[in-house]
């Protein structure tokens, strides 16, 4: 399938941003903006950096985005995201009026895309996205399975967390 | 009533905000962020201004007031902003740890917090915020309905709108 070997070659890039994330501490999630085929933005969380509870991958990828792209138009503009979108992060992309949504891992904790909500596809809203889960899923679950595994292990060898916020349960 | 009152005081503060964003040309959204009945930061929406679709006032004040907080702890803050909190925005007071969201308007066409969704409440997710809509509600309807009614009449009139990519409908 072509289609989805497109899909995987982006979603690769946006677990590039997730593995830049798991070396500074962060909760490993990438994601990019693509725009006919061309990465416009790629990011990862800097949440604990920043100290910035909106500072997700998605929410850095779109404001960076919207900063290079003609008119601030994502119409045509899909986004890759190494894990489910949250609330906050699928309510952005519908800011945005991305056209689609690519996922890796599902989220079941906080998912609004399919596992707790699916927001995205909401037909009371003024705009909706399509939206496609799955993609690489086992990679994109195994970066994040590796770093919380690795924060309970620090945390049992009496370890500091480096950013010292990071929740695990 | 003491605390109704204060509510009031405070989203008279996001009401300036409001103004502010309405003599800019934009959705007319003020927001702040309150820790012991201090303003730890203020805003309005500057979606236009920066042609980023996640500048609405909420998320500016929370990124601000993220900056000032001690550790980033928003626990013991209130958000104050004059309209009901679109999906995103709702995200990011949960994401935040808000403990309360105090609003004015409903947004039937969008808000996340009553009108279509009660997403701060969700007990299935990992974090809540309490939440109580109404607070000077018809002053923070008015200033929307004049600001969109300005918009209809300029369409009308054939002038230009600044900012050129506000929706009325």
């Amino acid at each position: 399938m072509q289609d989805r070997s497109i899909q995987e070659k982006f979603m690769r890039i946006a677990l590039e941003e997730a593995k830049r994330a798991f070396d500074e501490g962060e909760v490993p999630v990438g994601a990019l903006i693509e725009l006919d085929g061309a990465i416009v933005a790629s990011a990862h969380n800097i949440r604990e950096r920043d100290g910035d509870p909106t500072a997700h991958a998605e929410i850095v990828a779109i404001k960076e985005a919207a900063g290079i792209l003609s008119k601030g138009d994502f119409s045509k503009c899909n986004l890759y995201v190494t894990l489910e979108p949250c609330l906050m992060c699928a309510g952005a992309a519908l800011q945005a009026r991305i056209k689609k949504v690519f996922f890796g891992a599902r989220d079941p904790r906080a998912g609004a895309c399919r596992s707790l909500y699916r927001v995205l596809e909401d037909k009371r809203l003024p705009w909706r996205c399509e939206v496609e889960g799955g993609i690489l899923a086992a990679d994109c679950k195994k970066i994040l399975d590796n770093f919380f595994l690795m924060l309970r292990n620090r945390r049992r060898d009496g370890r500091a967390v480096e950013g010292g916020r990071l929740e695990i349960d």
